[in-house]
């Protein structure tokens, strides 16, 4: 048996999300103009080896801050899933 | 009142996923051994105008279709919430 980790990654709130305002604008220009905002945010799932969740969920953590996650500008938000 | 729409885009099923790939060799290669596979995908998150949560999926699932997925190798999933 295996662990699922499932990582979501977005930009902290104040920092100016470029590609959010692009897809926003396209989508604008594209006739949908209810649109008023769009953000965009990265999901990595990850499986990994093990049972053990709660050391899952700190290894998780360590990888976030050494390689997913660019913690200047990005937060990060981790499910263990079974 | 608006809406929030979040939309979540990942490689199809048997398509090559070579960011995944990048990012679990990455993870090894930082010595965690337990990390067997990964996938990248990405989430969309969508402010609209309106109150008609079945009108705004519908929309969102044209926005999909027209261009935030690439529907020959990605799929998508929509959530609308409040």
């Amino acid at each position: 048996m295996a662990l699922k980790a499932i990582v979501h990654v977005g930009l902290k709130p104040g920092v100016l999300d470029v590609q959010g305002k692009a897809v926003a604008n396209a989508l604008q220009g594209l006739g949908f103009v209810d649109v008023e905002d769009a953000r965009v945010g990265k999901v990595i799932e990850i499986d990994m080896a093990g049972q053990d969740r709660a050391a899952a969920y700190d290894k998780v953590r360590e990888m976030c801050e050494s390689l997913l996650a660019n913690t200047v500008i990005e937060s990060y938000r981790i499910e263990i899933a079974q």
